[in-house]
């Protein structure tokens, strides 16, 4: 997904083009037709019908050609296709097209004038770079890495240049998920068995983080905001936690034995998958209140951030309980 | 993106229409657009140039319309358009069409007979539910989740319901990597200092692991299979993991002045990442082998193994060395 269109140039109106028919709603069928040949238009999948600067309708080919020569272009047209405006966001932009199943979408401006339509080839190009963009962010590449053929097949050299710097952030993290560990070694001298379940208790709150992330990514790029979901999310997450802690607690302490490890590794599990969620909409929400694009928030930043929280989490528990 | 045709119905022909222009290169431009009039199509934006029943050719509206009355069909088209055959998986013949920056694609048998020719709406419909499936999978949701829109704004129960199975999945990962750090629990009693280090190692190795299958994604979108990125792939993950150990190495000593725990944490990072590529390769692989979407493959299963992986390669050299 995009962030604000300043930044990206990702937006409605830079996709749209004025070289498109425009025709009147007084005008007939055969007049309209008639006066379409021997003109050069960018896109002729869909005609937009004006009264002097103001959209009124939009009429696809399809139907113009179908009609009787006769026909009003204001009883053939769409009287209220999907608009957008100049500012909207490209993938949702393109998202309003699917949805209607129109083949082209008319950009209008605050005051109703038509500024142009988006063709259908370039709201496929948007949704496919879109789709690129989203999934080389979540996966941690350099934002500068190339389209997906290209990163496919590039050299070894340009590959580790894309990953390692994701990795030296993670590699950070990892270290000082050690000084983290480090600070209650007391607890794990004491009691070894906790140690048993660090690697669990952070792989469950990560899983949580990455449903919350998919969620709030494709959200996004449909026009669902942040803002909707989030109650909801931080309830599931803490639903989801309550359930797994539920679920581990009676295996724990049937296999290992041990009440108190037990108990610290259920609060832990709750615990950190109620923030998991919370962390996972926090960070793009930041991204995109400092301008950039909320899928630098997702994937590995998210991950280091709440690997290190979770870790912290479970020896602050462990520490009080065992 | 889409596995086997048979099974999700994801092919080119599965969306083409054979209900649009046809046209023979002998025709004038004039010919041709009276004879569009009166006619309902379910597209008219690109014509099918056809000898008989074998497409020579392809012609955009927005040419024909450009024309002189005059011109011959056989002199506008193009005639080496991007076609595709019945089979072609979707969002595969959707990136041909971009591309090309086609509005439509043409699908041909293998006798180069027409089949039909996929409209722009269908392609977008197509790559949007692509994305939005892709996400699903990476971020861990039951299969029948519902689409972007929906899954965004449903409630909790359902949330519940599409995210809890690939919990409990991870939930027994979980439990099984407690199992796992247990067998090796007298290494802990003799160095805890090995604790320290197990977040951090099962956090590389997914960071690279996540990597490549967004990598892998990506390129199957667009044509590119695993086994043209298989061995760069593992190259790239034996460098990174190399990079990562030789950073990790000094840093460990230095801080926590251990040189058996260093040696034995470069060595966990060296090997758990030169595995990491592979395992995020083999079970897209595997899964579309099955003729299941290889997405499946990454994700949280991918994530689940791969930490169990790293956990067993870090205790089993810490044994050795500490």
């Amino acid at each position: 997904m995009s962030g604000p269109a300043d930044l990206l140039g990702g937006t409605a109106a830079a996709h749209a083009s004025a070289n498109v028919p425009v025709v009147t709603a007084d005008d007939t069928a055969g007049e309209a037709l008639r006066g379409l040949a021997g003109r050069k238009f960018e896109s002729a999948s869909v005609l937009a019908v004006c009264d002097v600067s103001a959209l009124v309708g939009l009429l696809t080919i399809e139907r113009l050609l179908a009609a009787e020569p006769g026909d009003r272009i204001g009883d053939l047209m769409d009287p209220a296709p999907p608009v957008v405006r100049p500012g909207v966001d490209q993938e949702h932009a393109a998202w309003q097209a699917v949805q209607h199943a129109e083949p082209g979408l008319a950009v209008v401006d605050d005051t109703g004038r038509f500024v142009g339509l988006v063709p259908p080839q370039r709201l496929l190009t948007v949704l496919l770079e879109e789709h690129d963009e989203d999934l080389a962010r979540l996966g941690g590449f350099l934002s500068s890495a190339a389209s997906a053929r290209t990163a496919s097949t590039e050299r070894v050299g340009r590959r580790l240049w894309h990953r390692l710097p994701w990795l030296l952030v993670g590699l950070v993290g990892a270290l000082l998920s050690a000084v983290v560990v480090g600070a209650y070694e007391e607890v794990l001298a004491r009691q070894v068995l906790v140690a048993f379940f660090v690697p669990g208790v952070v792989y469950i709150a990560d899983a949580i983080g990455t449903q919350t992330e998919a969620l709030v990514i494709r959200g996004l790029s449909v026009g669902v905001g942040i803002g909707r979901v989030a109650v909801r999310e931080v309830l599931t997450g803490i639903l989801l936690g309550a359930a797994l802690a539920a679920l581990a607690f009676p295996v724990i302490l049937l296999v290992w034995g041990d009440a108190q490890v037990a108990w610290a590794v259920a609060a832990a599990l709750f615990a950190a998958s109620s923030i998991a969620t919370a962390v996972a909409m926090a960070l793009p929400w930041l991204f995109h209140r400092l301008g950039r694009d909320p899928a630098f928030g997702s994937g590995p930043l998210a991950t280091v951030l709440q690997d290190l929280l979770s870790v912290l989490i479970y020896f602050v528990i462990a520490t009080a309980i065992v």
